[in-house]
């Protein structure tokens, strides 16, 4: 299994988004294409892949959307498509207690659960953090169900930096150009499919 | 100079396209992403790309979009926002005549030209197209300029596949999995970024 987890610093966590003005919800667009770009092949989705999307602007942070590759159905890769997905998880994730999470419908599921509390549940997982310093991925040794943070457009913050230090997440560049949050697991399932990983 | 061509057989050729349902359009999300794929880095546009987008669906094929990463502006990575260029410059193109150009900005200009003039005008760069059988990109030795050729969702025909052999262009793959036409340039890029050619 592969695991994504985008920590999106801004995005709204209420379902109060417009649909016609996506990135005005705190870059919900990055958060839809970074969604298209983990989950969608062409005709289908891969079943091997999981992700998180951690929520963390207005108006009830923080908040946590998962999607299974091997249970979701009718995800299309456009980025409209995915935010009424998300629209829906958070309507129903409206007034969760902390930690507590709810089924959305079938593949997807919404929590009141931070960022941190996340990595903590993976800890037992290689995880790795996307950095422009980290190691080449060309070059890097791949453990099973790698799990794989990566920062939106603000990046990750110091302190965050930190707390993943503390777990020993390693660092990983994906190569001399800083990309788009939503480019990377592209590059990243690349090369895993390459060396015939089926995690 | 790097350039991307997308062949989008259904896309639609006028500007009567429903911002809120941009799949319905021949799939113009697909095209939207391609653009944003072909330009976008973090916090701005790659200069040194060029991105031709064949539209070849109703009412007025064939209709061709050009964007010059040097010269755009107000360029953002989200379908909506290119969405509205790509309406714009369908508008400045009604009722052109054919092989006729007309500018519709600085950094995008339309054109009444078929897929097949604009790869004959490609014919002295070295043309390159995506196929599951190519010659792996990681392995491939790339010239100045390549121009490389992307069908969307419905794939290259038969008969344009013939026409892309007469030119000799070369068949490179991506990798065992078949992607999304929009996840191919970021593919190519990072390739071509890892061997700091800057063409």
């Amino acid at each position: 299994m592969r695991e994504f987890i985008l920590l999106a610093l801004k995005a709204r966590t209420t379902p109060d988004i417009a649909l016609n003005n996506l990135p005005d919800s705190g870059r919900m667009d990055l958060v839809c294409r970074f969604i298209s770009s983990c989950l969608c092949v062409s005709n289908g989705v891969r079943d091997d892949t999981i992700v998180h999307v951690s929520l963390n602007g207005p108006l009830e942070p923080p908040k946590l959307v998962t999607i299974y590759g091997d249970k979701i159905k009718g995800l299309k890769p456009d980025e409209r498509t995915i935010a009424l997905f998300l629209i829906e998880a958070l309507k129903q994730g409206l007034n969760l207690k902390l930690n507590q999470t709810k089924p959305v419908f079938e593949g997807i599921e919404v929590s009141k659960k931070s960022f941190e509390t996340l990595i903590k549940e993976k800890q037992n997982s290689q995880l790795i953090y996307l950095h422009k310093k980290g190691k080449d991925i060309t070059q890097f040794e791949f453990k099973e169900n790698p799990v794989f943070v990566i920062g939106d457009y603000s990046g990750i913050p110091n302190k965050t930096e930190k707390f993943l230090d503390s777990f020993e997440a390693e660092r990983v560049s994906l190569g001399p150009k800083i990309l788009l949050a939503s480019h990377c697991p592209v590059i990243i399932h690349n090369e895993l499919d390459r060396h015939l990983q089926t995690f």
